[in-house]
């Protein structure tokens, strides 16, 4: 894929919550997993491993923090972890809030899981409790990156 | 989930292909995936966040020294690394290969994508092709493992 083409190299600047040199932390703004940001290398880069030692272990201490700030303001039930890249080979990491009563868990939430209708208003009502803490989850994050990457 | 009834606390020793005091390496012997290669933390601990920051940095270093070998030895067109734990919530990585005649590429494995009976054939053959190409792999995985962590 050529960055001409690369939807992160093109990224809508709307979404980004935190930027410095190397990286960007953005709300990936799913519309079905609201606890979902995504930290991304802003070069266009493939693997992590094409990435220095150093490099990689600076953007790994930030997907973490990013974890770790996601837990303490929106408490999930896990958090999952994942650099695929297959449809955008451009180095990324999702990191993501589950809960037990959310449409797929506890498959991954590229499994299409299909819950029994009588937890549908659960997974609804849980997604909009989210939805609602999801400003105050931002601002706390935004100002832990800013406290650790002044 | 108690240790005692936790797969990876309980973990089948046949399966180990190196193993240092706080994490080991598995093959996770995929039916589908073969070049799948897990790093386990060993103490029963739920999220990344919950590790020391220098144990997150530790860890994350195994993981990417197996995606490097995985590419060196097994040539994917892409690696996927992921932490997820849903239904195991003890810190493990999934190094996984893919290629793009691979069952559910380009989706993740998690996806039960089904390839047109046309490319059946073809993913076979390369399933096959992986697969006698594991040993080699895993010894120069060991290989280099030794050399890093004597």
């Amino acid at each position: 894929m050529n960055p001409d083409d690369c939807p992160l190299c093109q990224l809508d600047e709307s979404i980004v919550l935190f930027s410095r040199p190397k990286w960007r932390v953005i709300d990936a703004r799913d519309p079905v997993f609201p606890a979902f940001t995504r930290v991304i290398w802003h070069a266009h880069i493939k693997e992590m491993s094409d990435l220095t030692r150093t490099e990689r272990t600076d953007l790994m201490a930030v997907v973490f923090e990013v974890e770790s700030i996601m837990r303490e303001r929106l408490n999930p039930d896990k958090i999952n972890v994942a650099s695929l890249g297959n449809q955008v080979p451009h180095v990324h990491w999702h990191v993501i809030g589950r809960w037990r009563d959310d449409p797929t868990f506890p498959d991954s939430i590229w499994t299409p899981t299909k819950k029994p209708v009588s937890e549908e208003t659960q997974a609804a009502a849980r997604q909009k409790s989210i939805a609602s803490r999801l400003p105050e989850y931002h601002q706390a994050l935004i100002n832990h990156l800013n406290r650790l990457y002044p």
